[in-house]
Formats: structure tokens, C-alpha cells, sequence
């Protein structure tokens, strides 16, 4: 068999994969902030059509879909596989989304690393002859996460400095053996990594650690430095989790200062939109992903990225027990359409 | 690229994946049942040590964990990557598990199928040369999937004839590049399907037609019938969804009858130990897998099964809400260990 591990977390893809379509799906807030002009599709309805918040989610997932296979010129049918997940309990978005819609699917939980998580292992099974077309998938809705994960909306909670919006939104990718698009060029696999962090409010602080952990990764594995990058882009950290990352690896020597961006903090207009820390779910750099970087690569305004999604494996039940954060981070290289 | 694809849902390993080790933990009951005997470990401690339900689920799986890693003779950093998922609001069995082990993991959320889930993607891993050693692993517990899905136990909830009972266990398979044991040589990826089943008492039924679908994908893509395998295993079914499953396929004159069988009816003895219509949950298949069918396949008493993880993708919001329960299943073909 092939060799195409590299070090202990990272492999690369011998050929590279071809994302050759992407789509994005925007709520209300989302589409008035920094990246409004970026997303195909935007609703200033909640509820997306649907009767509850839940299943609003499904509906933007859905939506993603439908507008990815448009965008791509491709049926249901042609579809091999869709990697998705949520974080919704037991990942219902992803999985009604895909009910009788007669596409393979495998389920993903990888809190707001799934984009990420599932673009890596799209990446694997088109390098690896498994299927022709994958698509990578994810979505989260603020309403739907406010009531699983703090309190129900109505309540009227107070939310500290550190807290972070979820993003309501979903992104889609299509990744192909051929084609024209940003490629990937090899992938980190992340650690679950905990340093203790208990706070729920304070998730960018929980998973700074894990992001440095698999950036640190990366480099050493392949050989490569920030100088190597366009941009070096996290999920959700938002600016508090940013610059815990920043202070991590200053401490190491590296400076990842000028390249480092934040989905969390791109797709909301921090001063202006009260979001605090910043933006935070899968959505977060999904629709960062795939509304905004994917344009920016394929257009040659950025040559290469390491996209290194972000989450944090907490549940309800694990804060109220009194336990840590555990955070992780999985990272893919992404080089421009014109590369 | 290879083109390893065949038919829509299905593809090979042309160099099969090696199950080298495998390991299984399981509870009070199960141990009491027909596969006492084949269990590395079993405890009559429901809380295996720990103060929560959800917190003994973690323990049960890093106890799987640490087994397998003890049978294979190796250690922690040799191990690749782990892929896991459990039962669990965000699946905080397998994110503490692999909290700070150090250990690649990338999560899954497919429900009752997640062994088979996280079988079929660690052959992907190791048969693209993105790994050398893949661990699958999984688990489910009684009383935590109770007050999760159902009602404290406390509250003393009358069980339907057609409910289930969630196995206490945990299974762990590692998948090598080369060396011996049994092997996998094809997988077939299942659709998320659903018939309108709405009652969150009959999972075997609202089950039992995704089951069939990949069945028949399977046979139909790999050109094969179920005279070409020893056994056909489900996870969970139980009793009444596999009566369900076999008429199913004889509506289309399949005969399944003497090929049949469900980890769900294997793992407990249903006239006496009150389980109604058989096991459930990510533990049943994974234990039934791991403690007796792996060991069945080594020594040459099964030459070829096709292992097919059952999901039903229900959450208790989506039942909540009045949805029907949709149902994935996903197939693996192993071939014993003297083939």
C-alpha cells in the first residue's frame, strides 16, 4: 500500500483532491456583517419556512445541498457520499437533511470542527478511489444551540465577555477527483487536548490548545512554517481564543501574528454587532469557508491556506457534572484554483 | 486514481485491511447472557469506578481501549488514529476517552451503526495509506441511553413488547496494513431511509428497511447473494425487526431465513432476561462483534460474514416534535482469519 503518512497526525494527498463547488446558506445576523455580500443564500426568517428551530437547521443544511448540486450541474444521483454532522443532539440537521434523499451518508460529530473533519475525510476517500464525489457538509443555528447548550431564548439570560454567537448558517462542499478549484494537499488529524478550561463561556480559551497543538503538528509534520501560508484560518475561537493561540506559540518562537485569522471573528463585525468574543459553531467556518476562502482561492487573491477547524466536546451534561472542556482541532491545506 | 467504487453505495479493498486485535468490555447483564464467556472484561459495577452513568461509558470504552492496545502489544503512540462515537449528547463518551491520550481521533455520530461506521472508514484510512494503525471503537450504556432517551430510571417506566434494552458494553477493533487475523474486503455505505415509523418503542422496525436497502445495495454492487456468506449479523434489531428485515427481502424473493442473525437477539436470552425484543444500542453489535463473531472468524468457524451496523437516527427532540425515525445501515464484509 501507499505510504501518504507524514509524521504522527498528518498525511498528504499524492493527488489532490478538487473542490470544485461550494455553497453557503446565511441567517439573519450573519447577513449583515463583514461577509454579507459573500453567501448564496440568506433568510431573514428564523424558522427557515419550517415549525421549529431544529428543524430550520435541517432546512439550511438542505438548502446547502440543493444549492451546491445547482451550482455543480450534478443530480442527486451523481452524488457519491456526504459527510455531515451538527451539533444538534444526536446530529438530527445532518440526518433528516439526508432522509430519503437516496445519498450515502456517514455521520460526523466533531462539534465545530466538522467542517474541517469532514472536508479531511472527503479528502481520503476521493484520494483513495472510494467515491467520485463527496460532499462536506455542516450547519449550526443560534437559536437551536442557545436552547440545547444555555437557556431558552426566552429567558433573557445574560451573556458575559467571553461568550461567543453561534452561527446560524450552513456550508457545503464538493470535493472530486478532477475538475478545476482550490485543491487539498494534505490534512493533520487532531488530539482531543484539555488543559482544564471549565468554563461554557469561555469555549475559545477551551479549544486554543487544541488548535495550537495541531498547527504545531502540521508544521513539524510537513516540513512548513507560517511563512508558508497565505493565511492560517481557525474556526471559532473567536478574539479572546485568538490570542490565547497567539501567546502559545510566541511562547514556542513562532509568530503566527501577520497569518493568523479567525472565522469567529471575520464573519461578525465584532464592535458592531454584540456578539462579544466573536462568532462560534460549525456554521462559523463553514460559511467562512465556503462563502468567502473558497472564492478568495480560486481567484488567486490567496494561493494556499491551512483551514484548521476547531471544536469543543462538551456537552450540557459533562458542564453541569462539573467537568473540563476537552477541545480539537483538525487542519487541511488548501491551495488556490490557480496554483 | 484507483477507481475502487462499485456500483453507487458500495466499494473494495483491493489490499484487504487486517482486524489484528480486538477487545470488548461489558456489564452486569451481559455478562449474565449467552456471550458470557467470550468478554475480555466484565464488571458487576454498573458505574465501573465512576461517580455518573455517562462518566462509566467513558471508562467502559477506555478499559476497550487499553485492552486492545495490551492484546496487540503495542502502545499508545503507535496507535494512528482512533475513530469512535457513542450514544451520548455530543458523544462525550468518546471525547473523554481520548482526552489528552495523545491519540488522532476523529469523531462519528451514526447512532447503533457507529461500529460498523467506524470499521468501514478505518479500512478507507488504512487501505489509502493514511494510517498505519486504525483503532474502531464504540459503546453504549443501559442506564445513561435510559435517562437520555426515556425516563429516569428512578421514575419506573413500563417497557413495550416491542422496546429494547441498550446494551451496557464496549467494543474495540484495530485495523493494520498487514500482519493476521481476519479481513475486510469490501464495505457498503448505507442511505438515510425512512418509512414513517414515529414510535420511539420500535426501533427494530423503523430500522429494519435501511437494514434491507444496504443488503440488497451490497449484493447487487458486489455481485453476490447471501449464499456467499456464512452470516449476515444486524446490530439491533431485535426480535421484531428482524422479522421485519426477512419479509422485506422475501417480498422480493430473498430468502435471509437461514443466514439471519441479530447481535440484538445474540447478546441476551430473550425468554429470560426480560429484554423484551432483544439488545440495542452502539454496544450490542460492537460486543457481539468484538467478544464473539472476530474469534468465530479467526479460528475458521465463520469464513465470511457481512456485518451490517443498524442505526436509528432519532433524537428525543425530533420525537418530541412529532418526526418520524429515520434509520441508516451501513455493511461491512469480513473474511475470516484461515481464508
Amino acid at each position: 500500500m501507499a505510504n501518504n503518512k507524514r509524521g504522527r497526525q498528518s498525511f498528504i494527498l499524492p493527488q489532490m483532491p478538487v473542490i470544485t463547488a461550494w455553497a453557503s446558506v446565511a441567517g439573519k445576523k450573519e447577513s449583515e456583517g463583514p461577509l454579507a455580500h459573500c453567501f448564496d443564500v440568506t433568510s431573514q426568517d428564523t424558522y427557515f419556512g419550517q415549525k421549529t428551530w431544529e428543524q430550520a437547521e435541517k432546512q439550511m443544511q438542505k438548502l446547502a445541498l440543493d444549492t451546491l448540486m445547482k451550482k455543480a450541474g450534478i443530480s442527486r444521483q451523481q452524488v457519491g457520499l456526504v459527510f455531515s454532522g451538527d451539533l444538534l443532539n444526536q446530529c438530527i440537521g445532518s440526518s433528516f437533511t439526508l432522509r430519503n434523499t437516496g445519498i450515502p451518508h456517514l455521520g460526523l460529530y466533531g462539534a465545530c470542527s466538522t467542517m474541517a473533519e469532514s472536508l479531511l475525510l472527503g479528502a481520503m476517500t476521493i484520494s483513495g478511489g472510494f467515491s467520485d464525489r463527496v460532499i462536506a457538509m455542516t450547519s449550526s443555528h443560534f437559536a437551536s444551540s442557545e436552547r440545547q447548550y444555555r437557556f431558552p431564548l426566552g429567558y433573557g439570560g445574560q451573556r458575559t465577555p467571553s461568550a461567543q454567537w453561534t452561527v446560524t448558517g450552513s456550508g457545503a462542499a464538493l470535493l472530486c477527483s478532477a475538475g478545476t478549484g482550490p485543491r487539498i494537499e494534505s490534512c493533520t488529524l487532531g488530539t482531543v487536548t484539555d488543559l482544564g478550561i471549565k468554563d461554557a463561556n469561555n469555549m475559545g480559551a477551551a479549544m486554543a490548545p487544541a488548535a495550537y497543538a495541531t498547527i504545531r503538528a502540521h508544521f513539524a509534520d510537513l516540513n512548513v512554517g507560517p511563512e508558508g501560508f497565505d493565511r492560517i484560518v481557525t474556526g471559532d475561537l473567536g478574539q479572546l481564543g485568538k490570542d490565547v493561540l497567539l501567546e502559545l506559540a510566541k511562547r514556542d518562537g513562532i509568530s503566527l501574528g501577520g497569518k493568523l485569522m479567525d472565522c469567529g471573528t471575520m464573519v461578525f463585525d465584532l464592535t458592531e454587532q454584540d456578539v462579544h468574543s466573536g462568532g462560534s459553531g460549525c456554521g462559523c467556518s463553514a460559511i467562512t469557508l465556503c462563502g468567502y476562502l473558497l472564492d478568495q482561492l480560486n481567484t488567486g487573491k490567496l494561493n494556499r491556506i491551512l483551514f484548521c477547524g476547531t471544536g469543543a466536546l462538551l456537552s450540557p451534561t459533562s458542564t453541569q457534572q462539573g467537568l473540563p472542556i476537552p477541545g480539537v482541532c483538525h487542519a487541511v491545506s488548501i491551495i488556490g484554483g490557480q496554483s
